[in-house]
């Protein structure tokens, strides 16, 4: 039982893979927004659940809690590698990057952006293991404003 | 403790949230293929380790297994939405769908090979959970001819 719950908590830990330097910019970029939609694929429940848009169900709320814990520790930004700035044409994404060069141009502030969000999403996920619905529904409210934060300065209006 | 495991379990069980019957088909096509995206950049060490190409890292591994696992739980074939068999005109990614008309048109052997894909996956992550490495390695090639196999039917050549 625990080595299953120490494997569990890697999970959290990270460590996806290496991401080469020369890592192509087309993939880069699809890799990020990839992770990003996942992300967002996981938080909109909860965040439905937040405002009471649809029935909080504590199982389901953990899971995407949860899944939304791990996923983020794939360290999207490690995926803004230099050259994947700007639209990639001959490619089947042609035309398709919403980061703003501010994610290049002040990467310390790009960074504590991610840094903000990654652990607005470390209490979320404690929260959901806490099974508090008053804590849970406040986490989510402060995973939304770090989202929407790093947002507002580094992507592209949508 | 217990409980901290418990949790982590229900991330397997998934309940990612409904799927609308009326999702865009941009929507679903961006939510599939951002969920396989992620389940390759997981996998890819996988098969790296598994074929001796990187270094075998048990913590590394069980990481990217129980995050596949966790991934997988989101059920990507519930995106496999009518109407999201064409290239999506007017979008971010017009042109952009891999799926073959096969997904559609023969369902149960799309329902089958998802979940058998699942079951490999399911498999991966026990091996993981177990920690023996040749066990490990063995579980990851059966992830790959599930991959592939269901790749070959539908999904076009890349």
């Amino acid at each position: 039982m625990i080595r299953k719950l120490l494997l569990a908590t890697v999970v959290s830990a990270g460590c996806t893979g290496a991401i080469a330097a020369d890592m192509k910019a087309e993939d880069a970029i699809r890799a990020r927004q990839s992770i990003m939609r996942v992300v967002g694929i996981n938080f909109a429940p909860l965040a439905g659940m937040a405002q009471g848009k649809i029935p909080f169900d504590r199982n389901a709320f953990a899971a995407n809690a949860l899944r939304l814990e791990s996923v983020w520790a794939m360290e999207p930004q490690r995926y803004f590698v230099p050259g994947s700035d700007k639209a990639v044409s001959g490619s089947k994404i042609a035309g398709f990057t919403d980061a703003r060069p501010a994610a290049w141009s002040k990467p310390a502030d790009f960074k504590a952006a991610f840094d903000k969000n990654g652990k607005a999403i470390q209490a979320l996920a404690a929260a959901a293991r806490g099974g508090d619905q008053a804590a849970m529904s406040a986490a989510v409210g402060e995973v939304g404003k770090a989202c929407k934060g790093c947002h507002d300065d580094f992507r592209e209006k949508q």
